[in-house]
């Protein structure tokens, strides 16, 4: 049996004028890596990419080899502007056209009076490559490769992502925790950055926050290793004591 | 005098851990495209980086030389994991340390006795950079040469862009047109596709909506030929009526 990677990694392509121009907000970044996180496996780079074939080709054909996985959003619908399924089979070089069983699929969602030019278009893809299954929407997204091609519309997108759970091989769960504490970033900085040098291999963010008129700071500490998550937070306790720093929150 | 560059272009490079673990909701692109929009100048590409030195330097270096302009959010505040600034003097290769003109500022922002090693941190950027004014906390961000830096708290880098607003030579301006339409994608495919041939200077986009229960299409039509729109509106009017299709709404 191969042995289970313990760090495996991925990126997102979001392809999608709609996100560049400032009109649509992307929410599938954080669906995407929240369903991942619980995979154990950690996104790395996020792009944001026009809806052009030269831009599609070049980003996926750079990406797809520097990560375990690439999960690309958008422009897989049925009209011109969706060119994600025919810009995937150039950056492979792969034969593009209908695709058998997502035929068979759109045929049977939409009646045959229905299955128009337009819906007929998100059958084609590059021909051999394997289905990922729409359970809300009919049409399915597609994977060549480490390449796995998704929806924009989040809902549907959310709906996808179930059905990929055992194709995903991740490796040890990237654990997290939260502590909220009330201060602000100055004064933790150097202690912080103590306890980062003593944990190397433990990820400590600070991020500031304001909720409810009140202001604080939020530590995350990310490890595949709990108990590093342990005593490093051990330490962060410990130094708040001696601070009079008041803790508002563990998760 | 200088002959306006009809289009110009940027990036945004979002640099933090926690938008790519999902923690946080990124929003600063929306803000960031929809205030360059109104400037003439278009975002081409977003990238969401890891809070690392070789990451950023890289990236930085890679993007610097594709687009006029340049903007990174996140990673200029008070602690460890805050490394935006000195990663920044690393790729131009300038001199890292206390910036003068930004540390009075902060000097006077904080009481000198609250004045500490984590705010003083906030001082220090390449030497020589320009400064961005941070109307909200004090804190500035910064400028060197294309390359504009700006923090990652949303209501920040929000107070801080209008102080850009000179600094920027856009391009002519990015007009849009939304019209929503009460029909499915694939009923107006093939028609939008002749229409984007035929106008091929104009960017044609069209986005499924599940609003309150009802689905439509929202088509977008952006140039920045305001004639080329009209004529462009016109066509889709015209076989919008020929189809029978509702609109529903144009802005």
């Amino acid at each position: 049996m191969k042995k289970t990677k313990e760090k495996v990694n991925a990126a997102i392509v979001i392809i999608g004028n709609e996100i560049l121009s400032g009109r649509t907000q992307d929410v599938n970044v954080v669906t995407i890596s929240k369903w991942l996180n619980e995979l154990g496996v950690k996104i790395e780079e996020v792009r944001v990419i026009p809806d052009m074939e030269d831009s599609i080709i070049k980003t996926v054909n750079e990406i797809r080899k520097k990560f375990d996985y690439v999960f690309t959003t958008g422009g897989i619908g049925p009209t011109h502007d969706d060119i994600t399924a025919r810009s995937i089979a150039k950056a492979f070089n792969l034969a593009y056209g209908y695709h058998l069983e997502a035929y068979k699929i759109l045929e049977k969602y939409y009646s045959k009076d229905k299955f128009n030019i337009g819906r007929k278009k998100m059958a084609m893809m590059p021909t051999n490559a394997s289905l990922i299954l729409n359970p809300s929407s009919g049409a399915p997204g597609f994977i060549v490769n480490n390449v796995y091609c998704l929806p924009g519309v989040p809902s549907i997108l959310k709906s996808m992502l179930g059905g990929l759970n055992n194709k995903i091989k991740g490796g040890k769960k990237i654990l997290s925790m939260t502590i909220s504490v009330k201060t602000v970033e100055s004064e933790i900085a150097k202690s912080l950055e103590d306890i980062q040098r003593k944990f190397k291999k433990v990820e400590i963010g600070s991020y500031p926050f304001f909720r409810l008129g009140k202001i604080g700071v939020s530590i995350v500490i990310r490890s595949i290793d709990k108990k590093k998550i342990d005593d490093c937070y051990k330490e962060i306790v410990s130094f708040l004591k001696k601070k009079k720093i008041d803790m508002v929150g563990i998760k």
